[in-house]
């Protein structure tokens, strides 16, 4: 199938544009981007341009900010275009209620991606939780604003996420392999007193049968970077390590590769997609940016040191 | 068919009761609360202990505040019983959506109630909108929370909503009458530099058609108190007034009542959930809440003036 890439910028560039290279069921027709463009793939600065020109592209991928992204999509899906979105789905969680809606009137697939539930492990620590009685879950989500984020101003302002922008990512992990619903009953989030965004965040969840689930965003942290999810069950104990990339249980790295059909989280996303289409499907899942929006809403604020992008800026890796 | 209320505070005794006690559907069998009782209805002060002791009560109707509710509605349901939800109908979107699965699991009904979208005009305001192009659309909502919340100070702890517990009572009739979806595209809220919640926002939507649609919303307002939603259409204006209860179209006070069949925003709550049962039904529709956590998520905060409960406080007429 034919597939137009809009936004092509870093993640593009790293991640969409090798897998869709490598992958069986897709072919790069277009880019749109005011500046970026890919090696001998026909470039547009202007979406609806694209649209008009190119009917044989049946499907869209957009990567560009959650900002701007609820325009291009809806043009997309009137325009009888399957539509995949990178994470988060959108800036309001009203507009992903529109976008479902218009896609089903149009009869086109959509899709809410979230990379993080195609790393490596997530499927075999869901797998294993599955038939445990849950007892404690943190999350521990700690990174440098600085080495991941250099220079990003807009990462600060109202729709950025601030440090919830790398946290959705361990809640879409947490809400992938939970089998029950959670909901959050209480946070803290702490907003440099310069800055419109948090910088930290604390939350508290409700679990059915009772387990503490709790996560820990930092967005100030040096030296060694965190993203672990740990689950106490009354069998033992599983962490889920470097953002899903590998699983422990008590402590004992445990294999799960040679399971997996794909290589990545993003040829997975988009062998999904692929499946989405033939089966004329929509998933949009919405829980990891419903818990985002319910802690802007419950949460409750602190003043913390103002945040400048100074020092050493490094790039990542 | 018996019911059960439950939190007998002011807006169970001014509205609850009295529309239980004229409806022809419902007889009021219990009570639940710490403190308040209705005179000559079995009271409990423990929520447990009334659902065992009364099997016969198959309908309960929770009035207490969002933050503790979630439990009394899972309770309820789990034991069967059917659930009404004062508005709003949780303190998170995430527990709305777990109690909504919950109440498929159990096969009962649950009602999250807007009570302005049951005032007097709101009907006729939105067959008289069906056909027009809508233009623009600006709600007005501005009073004295001195006056209205004299002494409350939980409407400025996290999940008190601040100026959107009014607000959103705006926001349920916008999202009635309005025939398309709406999102927010921007918005600014005003926080006392002292309190955890906003004394008043600014709300700009995206309109699928184009119109220009906002929201003002102010606690701040002295003398007049303003409840309004004016629609500009391509075949003249349409005023709702005093928060639903009248409509003016082109200036012109349009009489509504005769085609009501019955008088008041509450008795027409308890006739729609006593359809609701007959009909095995749910009705949870979410749009406002998630509109007021969309302004949570996206809005830009502004430090104004701090806020006391001092002078004079008025009682609610």
């Amino acid at each position: 199938m034919e597939i137009a890439l809009v936004g092509i910028g870093k993640i593009a560039q790293d991640q969409h544009v090798p897998a869709i290279g490598a992958s069986p069921d897709w072919t790069l027709a277009a880019t749109v981007s005011r500046h970026g463009q890919v090696e001998g793939v026909e470039a547009f600065t202007d979406f609806d341009t694209m649209l008009a020109a190119r009917p044989d592209v049946r499907v869209v991928s957009l990567c560009l900010p959650p900002v701007p992204r609820f325009a291009y999509a809806a043009s997309a899906i009137r325009t009888g275009r399957h539509v995949m979105l990178e994470k988060p789905p959108g800036a309001t969680l009203a507009e992903c209620h529109a976008l479902e809606q218009l896609a089903r009137v149009h009869r086109v697939s959509l899709f809410a991606t979230w990379h993080s539930r195609e790393a490596d492990s997530v499927a075999a620590a869901k797998a294993w939780l599955a038939d445990k009685t849950l007892r404690r879950l943190a999350v521990n989500w700690k990174e440098d604003v600085r080495r991941w984020h250099p220079g990003q101003e807009w990462i600060w302002e109202p729709g950025g996420l601030g440090v919830f922008d790398p946290g959705i990512n361990a809640l879409s992990i947490v809400t992938e392999i939970l089998p029950g619903p959670i909901h959050l009953s209480s946070a803290e989030l702490a907003y440099p007193e310069n800055r419109q965004t948090p910088i930290a965040a604390t939350l508290d969840f409700f679990h059915p049968q009772g387990a503490t689930v709790t996560a820990e965003f930092d967005w100030r942290q040096e030296g060694d970077q965190i993203w672990t999810i740990e689950a106490a069950t009354d069998e033992g104990t599983l962490r889920i390590v470097d953002g899903g990339a590998r699983i422990e249980i008590e402590g004992e790295p445990r294999k799960i590769a040679p399971d997996l059909p794909l290589s990545g989280e993003y040829p997975r996303l988009y062998a999904k997609m692929a499946r989405l289409i033939s089966e004329g499907k929509i998933d949009m899942d919405l829980a990891p940016l419903r818990h985002v929006a319910d802690a802007f809403m419950l949460g409750r604020r602190r003043r913390v040191a103002p945040f400048h992008f100074r020092g050493k800026q490094e790039v990542k890796p």
